[in-house]
Formats: structure tokens, sequence, C-alpha cells
């Protein structure tokens, strides 16, 4: 039964659920951030993942990068796995602006996050409804 | 005509060429540093690869990883395309081990990098070599 990593779960707020992924926003409206999590138990890499599952993997990842590079204004996406602090497989996607508080240097432990409004995180959340017609609700 | 960019020409050295990618040793003994530039021009994003090339990416990353998986000892993987300071398209995969210099944070703009000494370059040259037989020789 696949949870989701309490720290991932307090950092973040859930839009939805891919075929594979659990979509989530991170809380820090700083830089247009999203998350992908597999819906798998005990994963640390993405090597650990079925051939199968890996396709599905970067085909969610490529199809949320295409969103957001419609959707945000940025100069530069950086994706990355790393899993230093939170064991659990994710992949970060954000979108860097040349002149955001850390650039050029990476996001992760730079500054402390800007909390999205309500209002914010509920045109987020429609958006992104209506933007991928296959991500499933889950509840909170 | 692909041309690596000057700066990761710079940083590291050229062990071959995969079928789509370059593959590349960061010149850091500090970590297992290897990273892969698709040889297409004009790259900046992931999402910019073709859906042949983008599988075709993922696969020989994934290959790479297990190769460094078994090779050396880490903990955990870093992969990651941030491109903010050199946007040729390129992906890095760091193997960290905990209390590594830069553990927990990302090794990016951590610490001066520690070169190899030309014995241990020809050692992982030749490993490589072995491992992967459908690298291509390239003359640097």
């Amino acid at each position: 039964m696949f949870e989701l990593d309490p720290r991932l779960q307090n950092d973040t707020i859930t839009l939805g659920d891919f075929p594979l992924c659990r979509l989530l926003l991170m809380n820090d409206a700083t830089y247009p951030w999203f998350i992908l999590v597999p819906q798998r138990d005990d994963l640390q890499e993405i090597y650990q993942l079925s051939n199968d599952d890996r396709k599905q993997f970067w085909e969610e990842s490529n199809r949320l990068s295409l969103w957001m590079e419609r959707f945000f204004k940025f100069d530069k996406l950086n994706i990355a796995a790393l899993g230093n602090l939170v064991s659990q497989l994710h992949l970060h996607h954000v979108g860097r602006r040349v002149g955001d508080p850390a650039w050029p240097n990476p996001v992760w432990g730079h500054s402390a996050a800007v909390p999205y409004t309500a209002m914010e995180i509920e045109k987020l959340y429609q958006v992104v409804q209506i933007e991928f017609v296959d991500l499933s609700r889950v509840d909170n």
C-alpha cells in the first residue's frame, strides 16, 4: 500500500494521481516546482523501477514538463531525483528564472519556502485538473 | 555537427559515445560522477528530444546507473539535468555516500574538484570500455 513520505506530505500539496505517479505541488511560490512520486513501495532509485514503470515514469515527467513550459515562464527546467534527505523516490521539476533567489545555483536548501495562498492553490489545482484529464483525485 | 560545450569539455574526461550520448567522467575523484550529453545540436531541455531520442536517452541513463550501482559503493544516486550554468543538455549521475563532503546537500558548487590521477583515469576508461561494448571511441 503506497504511502507518501511524511516530509513530502508536509512540504507539498497533492494535486492528483497519474497512472503511476502522485503529482505534488511544492508549497513554495518562489518557483514553479512540481514533484512526481511513483506509487510503488520501497523504491529509492529510478533503476529499481520495472521497465514498464520506468517508461511510464518518464512519460509522465515529459507531460508535466511540456505543460510547465507552456504554462509558466522560465528560462531553464531543472529535473532531478536526489533523495539524500527523503529516500522515497521522487522527481523534482523546477522552473528556473535568471535572477530567481537561488540562480544559478540549485534550489534545494537555498531559502525558506514562501507558501502559496489558498486562492493560488485552488487556481493551480483547477488548471491541472483541466490539463490532465487522466489525473485521479486524491483525498488528502 | 555536435560539439561539446567548452566548460563540460574542460571539467570532464571523455569516455566514449553511446548511440545517442557522449559519456563523460567528471574530473572530480570526490564522487563517482558521470555525465551523459545527447549528441544533438541546440538542445537545452529533455522535452526537446524527439520521442525516439528521449527513450534512448533514458535507456542509456539506466544502463549507466545500473553499472554505477554495481561498480561503486554508494548510498544514493543523484540524477539531475540542471543546466543553469551550462545550457547544453547534460544529465548528471552522482553516487552519494553518507558523510561525503557535500552530504546531504547537492554536490554542485559545493567544493573544489579533486582531479583523478592519470592511472585512475586509465583504469576507469578500460573498465568502461569492457562494460559497454557499444561505446564508440572518441578522439579527444
